[in-house]
């Protein structure tokens, strides 16, 4: 008797879905892009296929002109999977974050001025805490603005799996925060859905506009 | 003699005032999305069908892709009728302006980055005041620049019931007034028609983006 | 002999000019309501017809969906021309700049929150000098960076005839002078063609853009 | 035996990649206009169609409506080739660098806000210094962040052969750095190819935008 098919239960992905996944990336990489929160192709995205595989970005593309050919499939590891591109640098900090929460089904990566800046402003050591703005109900399960959003920011590094350990230990410790900047760099974020993890970005970037143009006034 | 049709005139809406209703808030939806006005799901927006029923946004929708399924009817006292859909949260803050004002076809609420922080920025018991602006002249009824518009800054809550009873109150006694803000939260503005409450939007937020330039170089 | 053709050749306006300036207007209509200079039914815009007569908007229309409807005819001294629409209260402003300078073509008045804010910012009695900025050279005439662009600041008022006579007045002394600001209200600017007036808009909008910046940084 | 043949062989380009460069700065126009970084018909656009010619932006073009008769060929020398239409005055800024750099491919040079006031708060004799910015990897050779970005700023003049041997001193001592500002007036960045040249503005004009936006809350 053959172990094929047993095998390719385990390791193969469902085509269809990488189809159906790619699309939504290619359709939030336009939006995105076009806020300019994703220029000079930085950025990365990612949604999940299954438990063993996600859809995410080949490494150094436009990222308001996904196409087709750039959106690959890795497993939780990080390793490509029938592909020869390369996946973006980044992306053992999408898979450890696949890997912590079993619900999450999308990950973005976004480089907005906002985010930039503020992670810059913010001294080392510290969090960017968030409080009584009614929008920190967008994040799913925030049901009042008289809660604490906190958003970790780690120090920017091109040690990637250094950094992966980093934000895996934080959020093991707060599963319940949505997302964390690294410094001079950007923001990551998750959700259920690509639907879901959107909403998360737009209403981070509104808050760092609020915290920005706050300081501004009252710097 | 049956008294059903007495009744039907009592309670029940014109269906195509409904449609028309929720036509205008569509297109409403997508400028004030568009503009960054709604973002990540926030937001709500009415229209007066009659002296009974409202149109009003379903409860978490996308205000940017609002669609015939996102808009449903409610009465004078916030119940939803003919529907099982949720109506926002808020829908109370919508209906006490409705019965205090005859004359009011249409209630936005917009949650914009300079509404939320120049809510922030008044200190508590204070009002904003707008003076000396041209653009005070997009408000029905103003007729110079050399007129004082002030707008309240209620505390947020999510204890909506008390905040209408609040708002009602403060314009029972202000009724030349157009719009207020919650602290943190975002603007409730009105008028006879869709095409002034928009105006009137328009030009709060004309109005707030020169109040925060201005305190950004004077601080 | 009847005195008809000779008395036509002094009062009537060639339809088709008047057309196509309509819709040069329209068209300048969409653009400055997009890029945020003429808000909530804000601003007003003219074309020259002849020697005579200038094409302009009509009072109170959304400039961003201006139509065929929205254009009327006045006269140089302000008077409608076989129309019963009510041409915009500020249309004196738009006749004497006519009258002062025979090759102007077009005149602008727009309401951005750039103006306004640093209009009001401007001393009383203080004009706006502009100065080492290569975008000087998009006003005709100006060769050089090295030039000094005086932008006066004129105070507010519903009192139109008098504005009008006090702009005359200055630009008659300073026709070198490509526009003006009224305080807390707006831009006036004009041009041989709406092509060349929409350039002075732009520019002027970018030179603004760039003193409030500069305050900004160094309040 | 006829010599024409070889001199032509010289002497003159070929007229596909006349087209093909013509579109692509067309395009690029768009992009650039519509981000407003080429108002008021400032800026200049070049593209590289052999080691002789360039194909450049006619002088005084408005750049979001660039079309085919828009755009003219130059040697290398700055020398119109067929045609009597007058290049940008400031096309020996972008000779300089094709004949400096034989594999750079695009010069493009804009005029934003951000670019125009960050160049004058820089005190004469000082660069723009940028550091621990991820998105300086955006920048063709540079890997990481801990690296440090040189942005000369050069005064402004109207005298453009000197200011052309200026920056081509410059930057044959720093052949590494991507762009520099012109005080008052504008970005130079080129690139191997178009792509990677709108790559250049899209990244430093992001980085202008951290560094004022981190002025203004620590003035």
């Amino acid at each position: 008797m053959l172990p094929g098919p047993f095998l390719l239960e385990n390791t193969v992905f469902d085509v269809i879905r990488y189809a159906v996944a790619a699309d939504s990336i290619i359709e939030a990489g336009r939006f995105l892009y076009q806020r300019g929160w994703s220029p000079a192709t930085s950025s990365n995205y990612s949604e999940r296929i299954d438990d063993q595989h996600i859809a995410i970005t080949v490494s150094g593309r436009h990222k308001g002109q996904l196409s087709a050919g750039d959106i690959m499939v890795v497993d939780l590891d990080g390793g490509a999977v029938q592909s020869n591109s390369r996946s973006s640098a980044e992306t053992r900090l999408h898979t450890v974050l696949y890997q912590l929460f079993p619900e999450v089904g999308a990950v973005l990566h976004t480089h907005s001025v906002k985010a930039t800046v503020l992670s810059r402003l913010i001294a080392p050591g510290h969090s960017l805490e968030l409080e009584g703005y009614e929008l920190q109900k967008a994040f799913a399960g925030v049901e009042t603005h008289e809660s604490v959003l906190t958003v970790p920011v780690f120090a920017n590094t091109q040690d990637i799996d250094a950094l992966a350990e980093e934000t895996k230990s934080w959020f093991r410790e707060h599963p319940g925060q949505p997302g964390y900047l690294i410094r001079g760099h950007g923001l990551y974020t998750w959700g259920k859905t690509m639907e879901d993890c959107l909403r998360h970005v737009e209403a981070f970037e509104f808050l760092f506009d609020c915290e920005l143009e706050t300081m501004r006034v009252r710097p």
